[in-house]
């Protein structure tokens, strides 16, 4: 039997490892991990999957880490319906022409006209603001909820990745003016920032969407890209200046101090489980999942090393070592019908970060041997010690998988001028940073030529300078921006 | 401006309060507390809501508090679809022909099938449980999910009591033996039932449903019944024992210690966001909202008293003890546009558990006034005691919201032999507690009769022995149990 601090459950049938490496082919991969690991499974449904506890147990952490961090900020959660009416689309052109294709309609029962599954929720949400907000006093508004988000995609299904169904949080706020506005789009997307280094251990490029790329009714939008192993972008969670109007189409208006009526300026902002296959597919290696140690359902699993002689006494020490590491939510892998080896294997495969092993010797040195999941470096530490020890080498692991990261995105994105070395960096799997005119056109032209490189982002650290005098890379117009290319998910 | 320890935001309009009684008119009392406490409003689409951020913080506690209990328990959080294949109706009839009627349909694009949206999750759990359950080590599997869910109503909308659309949470275990799973069944309504107690101050009847009100699928189903001041019954939480049916119709069985296959048994249970509408109903008054403490959004507000001459030391002091008071998710109302009395009535409103009048005199004497918003009683606390009395005034208040509901609760239910009595006591507004043949055609012929009174439960604490040699008290036949009829929700 199994003993764990955390409600997990094992499989007594054999765990097949992951078949394929990771480098061969990324994809196939991907899709293993998520199904070893035991984090996802395919729905019956076409394109929906369904979250297994350890997968969401990384979105419950996202969730609460999240959360406390919002309603600091003055973020209150509320919960907006799942049905929206047809003409509230309408009453936002672009918006509505852009989310068109995506969206799931109810079949019976309605009144009148038809109803949406919703696709995302300005719509509504702005509908109930044109009563929340009546005098400057009502402002900023900060509302958020946390909920379920349906988009009829019909390109092939990637768990976490790309699903019909998803959870997501979408935050809406609303502003007495564009500059405060402008402030806190900028404030949430430095929350995001920091919420994918603090726990997920992801590095990313903050930029502005160009035109093409902007969200359906926003005025502007920012973005958090990571770079994925397989040379791909993915977009980790945006941040829309909505300008006026979603306010002008739902009639939201304030009386401000002067005692007449403004119209005010509102934002959005969304993070996905999206993120969970972010983390995944950028941390964990041939032999499976690696997870930074916060959002790990276990943190470490014991391992007793079992001679017929010691067992009582080894088992016994096991036991002690589990009780003294309860916060780290520890698994103690006591079954008889596996040999240590193979419990090293499944735990690897689903992405446990510390091993302990516990053998006769450690015994008799009042010791144990950490091994770390994701350098598999070994280390012994006095049972004494353990308390101590153990946190520093979690963070350390955090700590690693972060700086890994943040040295392939630094070597990923590769700054070019001519058109010719923007092919060949985006065919070796690299991001190209180019001037660019960040015209529609020239960028629908690149998205063809290419068989789908786009633009992901113009990146705020950027200097306008450094585009001065120069031309488009691919149209040799003025250059506007200096914009990063690539593939993305 | 309003100091907020919990960013919350109040309006400068003017805030009518309840125009009607409780007693007079409970139904439209209850709609105007609602919307005027604002804790939720009626959404565009007919029949779904909008929860707003003070009736969301009472639903996010309730989440907070059971996900702790239950995690303790062994249960692990997951996400299911929110679309099912109609096929997956259809291998469980039972359960198919009771949901039919409320389910809602996916208009397009579906592949083959009907897609629904889920009205409770069974069918696509156990089809899940299929794959995750091999071995006897497998068990117990205990499962949960916090989710939405839609029924399509087609009786009148009321708020958190009766929506097409409504967040819950729904437990989902499997066992290898009917008797664990029993077990299970009850320690799940033992924690509702604590649940409530702790922190909704709702006192219920545990009971079991007779058969014409047992869930669709279910071997039997336990209920909590809470009593509401209109004389009705309102179904706060229910656990069901399913039997093996819905493992036998989705495949599920496990190979035991024995070597053999066997069919695991399944129970699943669940409440819901219309325990707010509980809440709301039992504690508030012709005032508005009264809520117990532990789900108020802020459980403090603050008012000083201004008089031009002291203006600057009593706001001063009044901010003190904000400041000494922060774990209370305190309110500072420091606007100048409104008078004491007006505050006053505007968060009795809104249902804040405790108002402190912070005047001169009071920093004179360095105390506060503190005033408990369900008896209004008042005291006067010195400042350094603060934090020493508020948590007992709250947990008084608390306690006295509890007692009141159980005294209420325990002279509603009248015992009763003769259907005289019964026509009597249910038309009074009381539950009447009846010796009772437990048939399906029994009970229809009095819910037809009395135009809707029904069976609520068999209560769990009657002893057999005390229908012995008794008849139903409406068609004559030998009794079967005790059973508590009423009108409900």
């Amino acid at each position: 039997m199994l003993c764990y601090a955390y409600g997990s459950k094992a499989r007594s049938k054999d765990t097949l490892g992951i078949t394929i490496n990771k480098d061969a082919d990324p994809a196939e991969w991907y899709g293993q991990v998520c199904l070893k690991a035991e984090l996802a499974e395919y729905a019956p449904v076409k394109g929906c999957m369904i979250i297994r506890p350890r997968g969401f147990f990384i979105w419950e952490t996202i969730q609460q880490e999240f959360d406390k961090r919002i309603k600091k900020l003055g973020v209150q959660n509320a919960s907006f319906p799942l049905f929206i009416p047809e003409s509230f689309f309408e009453k936002e052109k672009k918006h509505a022409s852009g989310f068109a294709p995506e969206v799931a309609w109810i079949a019976n029962k309605y009144e009148g006209e038809r109803i949406a599954v919703r696709p995302t929720s300005e719509t509504i949400i702005c509908d109930s603001f044109k009563r929340w907000v009546r005098s400057h006093r009502d402002l900023p508004l900060r509302i958020n909820q946390w909920c379920n988000i349906v988009r009829w995609e019909t390109e092939a299904t990637k768990l976490f990745l790309r699903t019909r169904e998803f959870l997501w949080q979408e935050g809406h706020c609303v502003y007495a003016t564009s500059e405060e506005c402008e402030k806190e789009v900028m404030l949430m997307l430095n929350e995001y920032e920091k919420l994918l280094k603090d726990i997920l251990a992801i590095p990313v490029i903050k930029g502005m969407k160009t035109e093409r790329e902007t969200f359906a009714g926003a005025d502007h939008s920012y973005t958090i890209e990571a770079f994925m192993p397989d040379g791909k972008a993915l977009q980790c969670g945006t941040s829309h200046h909505l300008g006026q109007g979603f306010m002008k189409s739902f009639e939201v208006s304030f009386i401000g101090e002067d005692e007449e009526k403004h119209i005010p300026y509102s934002s959005s902002w969304g993070i996905s489980t999206r993120l969970i296959g972010a983390v995944v597919m950028l941390h964990s290696d041939d032999k499976g999942l690696v997870l930074p140690p916060t959002i790990a359902q276990n943190q470490i699993v014991i391992i007793p090393i079992i001679f017929e002689k010691t067992k009582e006494e080894t088992l016994s020490y096991a036991k002690k070592v589990f009780e003294k590491l309860q916060e780290h939510r520890p698994l103690l892998d006591n079954r008889d019908e596996h040999s240590p080896g193979y419990k090293y294997s499944e735990w690897e495969l689903k992405g446990i970060p510390l091993r302990i092993e516990v053998g006769p010797k450690d015994l008799e040195k009042n010791q144990v041997v950490v091994v770390r999941r994701d350098n598999n470096a070994k280390e012994f530490v006095a049972f004494e010690n353990l308390e101590k020890r153990v946190p520093e080498i979690l963070q350390q692991m955090h700590n690693n998988l972060y700086a890994k990261a943040k040295d392939k995105l630094d070597r990923g994105v590769i700054t070019a001028e001519s058109w010719n070395s923007f092919l060949a960096i985006t065919s070796e799997g690299k991001m190209a940073k180019m001037p660019h005119c960040t015209e529609i056109a020239c960028e629908e032209a690149i998205k063809e030529k290419t068989k789908g490189v786009s633009s992901r982002c113009i990146p705020l650290n950027e200097k306008i300078e450094n585009i001065k005098n120069k031309k488009c890379f691919h149209c040799g117009k003025e250059a506007a921006a200096t914009v990063i290319f690539g593939r993305a998910y």
